[in-house]
């Protein structure tokens, strides 16, 4: 059983450090005045922790037992608190400081989808509330049962079911366990010559489930698609039994019932399969960094190339700050290192290229070899007419590697007192200029009156025709003397109510969650929240299922009242 | 206004003929034993339809008199007969035997979205059901009222909403008023140098919001997608308000508002506007014929290319009986003509392929000169490792110019006593073979049982990396004896019966409506169908909303008992 640890991202035995990153030090003293020595802010004991009771009716646990073995039925404390919430920067602030949430009462862990559908039955039977669990990455609230619910809670952890059954090699469809972590499912895939390609930054501890149930979205989506995309053929346990979606490539059966089970948080029941398109290895893949000169001109390189005849398999820019960021993290250069730098350095200021101004950006090719070089040729042409230029691989090769890295960070800065999280849109090509614009004065304005030094920084990536995502990341040391997560409140809704209030969206694939609810009908409007609450409670008349997130229905409410 | 024929297909001065192809009535007396000079199966004039008063209370009437000026209401024959029911088959029989609908009682036609708004708080406050109407093309009996539906009964007639309204140059967005014709769209659309590339077999006579409300799909879907792909933003008037859906790439707000809007035949509001995708008028456009040995080959090669790197605009492949018809209907040949076809005969039999297997498909070819050329050469390949061979431009640009007539060829057949139809589908690459074999199979058993000379044919069109839509299309001369639609029905039903049980969908482009929604159980499972009922009866709990479509509401069935 793979758990990540209880008060932060990712495994024991891994951190993210300064120390083989000769620049970072500096770079954190001087923007966001952290000493990076001074780490003394940790997390509580787990033996600190005050874990209470479980509140499992004895029906209950003896169904249970009955559904999935004695063995897999657990009140065990450690498994409940990693149960309790996902690993949004409110989680993490929270379990650091020992301030636990409605635990649920009980972790289950189902070995198949009969077993699935037997704690289903159960949950029913007791009235009880299952929230199905993944690999608890999620950053939106969407793990937590209501601080107020007085039925049973138990976490249904999908992570058993974790196997790849079946791959239909001539339509390129692998039918899949839902509880398959992404190295597992790829493992699995690549062992037969094939990719699903979903690559999101939680990657090594998220699984194809929570995807689906979240709405995911992968570093490259350009090429294979948004997990909405990718996602054929679904099986779910749901309140009125087994809902089979078939895996057909297009349909036109009225409102799309797939599309309902995407996004739908296990308000609509538990994914226990998916199909989903897989492609063949490629015979080539090459990430290639680029230079802009600046953060407009990459952006409207980045949309001539979505309106190109060229198809990418990543496209990513940074924006100054996050560029300035990303050098900052760069390993101990070799002297090699030094000279090529050098060189790089001398060559941008005879080409005129302002330092404080220049964007690092990436795009990814795959394919067969001629496809690949033929792609990576128009591509060049075209970011040269934007005053780009090529630096090679090895600074793709080096984003390839740490790519699932990032989520680490948050820890280190936290062990400084240093809060940081992210908040990420998708809007029109035409839009992202003045999002973009808005959102960083928004957050800048909110570090200013609290009177802090905090940094804001931004990638676009996720390219499509019609626009792309902007991916925002933010830092600061909280000021003494306010309470930090009020403080925190106050970046996090600067940038979020400024994307809806641009006409972007309130996330492009974080889902709705808790944090996000509130900004859902400033984006959807109110019929579209009338929409999803008549399907929510018409469906979960019981409101059995994970209550409480993307939207409230009449019956939370009141459970919460 | 425009309107078509109330008793068929089409502008009046428009019809089938066989008189300029000379090999198609000898082809109809072989394969369907018609006379085509006995064409005495007329319908009734309309003067001989029983038109029903109309059931408008006198408080309806002013406040639809108010909400869109008197003479935008309508009470008249013409104007209730056509809007009273789609050109599906069944449609098409009754009306020509005068067998009318439920007529609406009353047709209006707003200007804008505020009428539309208006006109359907009348609707509520006066406790009618409201249809919206487009082009009134739809073949699934989505636009007709319940037979016993007591309320007044609204056609709502969208065609004034006519107007692309904004062009968003940089993101490739068009904001266009839903009730715009394909033809007036592409033609405001090009003159600013811009396409949607939605082009159904209905094109010059449906509308946006009918093909958003049906989810339709174009036959150059492969390049630009299916109308769910391309329709990005959405406004809709519905019983809680103005629907607002902004026109993001991609977002994560739950189960997908926008893919509930997609499909929901006029049941969860009136669909007034729509931001969709469109593409820069290509440099290139070229549609190439090319013949394979056999339908198996052709499959395979079709798949090989939806697998490959190459994208093209269109793909089609007619099965044998399909490239019979086809040939059949061709112009009287010039001499040149002639001689090719000889030339190409003689070539196909020194190759050994044998003309009653052989098929014919296209692939379009759409972009700059480079990559249309670089396309071209890629499909040439692929195709000949299937031993396929290129003939040219010619049937393409034939194909080209007539896909839009072929829906006149049913009343041509009708004037001739035959019933001809069409149902389509879509499954995995994997399956097409079977569901293939399995439909012709069934729809011979179902003219065996009948004991008429039946004819089905197929082709293969729309391209997804995971599969294809098959298009059946079926034709026979009723016995004498028997009500020909329930010999109809024996066939129709032979055909979607033998869908569902293939693991094929219910339809891949032609919606549920009342036609196929007593299969949408076995294609979706009780669980998505109790998704849809929640969300309409949900969300429309007086069944104001075109009620009976898709799925029955509780409220719908009391009505119709």
């Amino acid at each position: 059983m793979r758990a990540m640890k209880w008060w932060g991202w990712g495994e024991e035995t891994v951190s993210f450090t300064h120390e083989d990153k000769p620049e970072l030090a500096p770079f954190l003293q001087c923007h966001l005045a952290i000493d990076v020595e001074q780490d003394s802010s940790r997390p509580v004991g787990f033996d600190e922790l005050r874990i209470p009771d479980s509140g499992v009716p004895s029906s209950l646990w003896l169904a249970l037992e009955r559904a999935v073995g004695g063995e897999w039925v657990s009140t065990g404390g450690l498994d409940r608190v990693v149960h309790a919430r996902g690993k949004s920067l409110r989680d993490l602030v929270c379990h650091r400081r020992g301030e636990l949430a409605r635990l649920p009462d009980v972790v289950v862990r189902p070995a198949d989808e009969p077993q699935v559908v037997a704690v289903v039955q159960a949950a029913i039977d007791g009235d009880a509330v299952v929230i199905p669990f993944g690999g608890g990455t999620n950053i939106s609230g969407s793990l937590e049962a209501p601080a107020s619910e007085s039925r049973p809670v138990i976490s249904v952890d999908l992570s058993r079911l974790d196997r790849v059954l079946e791959i239909d090699e001539i339509s390129g469809l692998a039918r899949v366990q839902a509880g398959v972590f992404g190295p597992d499912l790829e493992r699995q895939c690549n062992a037969r010559g094939w990719t699903v390609g979903h690559f999101p930054d939680s990657f090594t501890h998220s699984t194809l489930g929570g995807w689906i149930a979240t709405r995911s979205s992968g570093m490259q989506s350009d090429k294979y698609g948004d997990v909405a995309d990718l996602t054929r053929g679904l099986r779910a346990v749901t309140p009125a039994g087994m809902l089979v979606i078939r895996p057909v490539p297009s349909t036109s059966t009225g409102p799309s019932v797939r599309e309902m089970m995407l996004g739908s948080e296990g308000r609509l029941g538990i994914i226990s399969e998916a199909t989903v398109q897989v492609h063949r290895l490629p015979q080539s893949r090459v990430i290639l960094g680029y230079l802009f000169p600046e953060w407009g001109e990459a952006l409207a390189a980045m949309r001539d190339l979505a309106a190109s005849e060229v198809s990418p398999a990543l496209t990513r820019v940074s924006d100054p700050p996050e560029t300035a960021f990303s050098f900052s993290t760069r390993k101990t250069p070799t002297p090699l290192d030094r000279v090529k730098s050098a060189a790089l350095g001398r060559y941008l200021q005879r080409r005129g290229i302002d330092m404080d101004a220049v964007c690092l950006g990436f795009v990814g090719y795959e394919g067969t070899e001629r496809h690949v070089s033929a792609q990576r040729r128009a591509v060049g042409r075209l970011f040269s007419s934007h005053g780009a230029i090529c630096i090679g691989r090895g600074p793709g090769a080096l984003y390839d590697q740490k790519k699932f890295d990032t989520p680490y960070i948050r820890d280190y800065l936290l062990d400084r007192g240093t809060l940081a999280d992210v908040s990420e849109t998708a809007a029109p090509w035409s839009l992202l200029p003045r999002v973009y614009e808005r959102v960083m004065s928004s957050a800048r304005a909110g570090f200013d009156e609290l009177g802090v030094v905090g940094y804001i920084m931004c990638h676009m990536s996720h390219s499509y025709r019609a626009g792309a995502c902007l991916y925002f990341t933010f830092a600061f040391k909280p000021a003494p003397g306010r309470e930090p997560l009020d403080q925190y409140e106050v970046v996090k809704f600067a940038v979020q109510q400024q994307f809806v209030d641009s006409g972007a969206t309130l996330s492009h694939h974080h889902a709705v969650g808790t944090e996000h609810a509130r900004w859902l009908e400033q984006d959807i409007s109110g019929p579209g929240v009338a929409m999803l609450q008549a399907l929510l409670q018409g469906f979960d008349p019981g409101a059995n299922f994970n209550p409480g997130k993307i939207v409230r229905t009449r019956l939370t409410e009141q459970t919460e009242q």
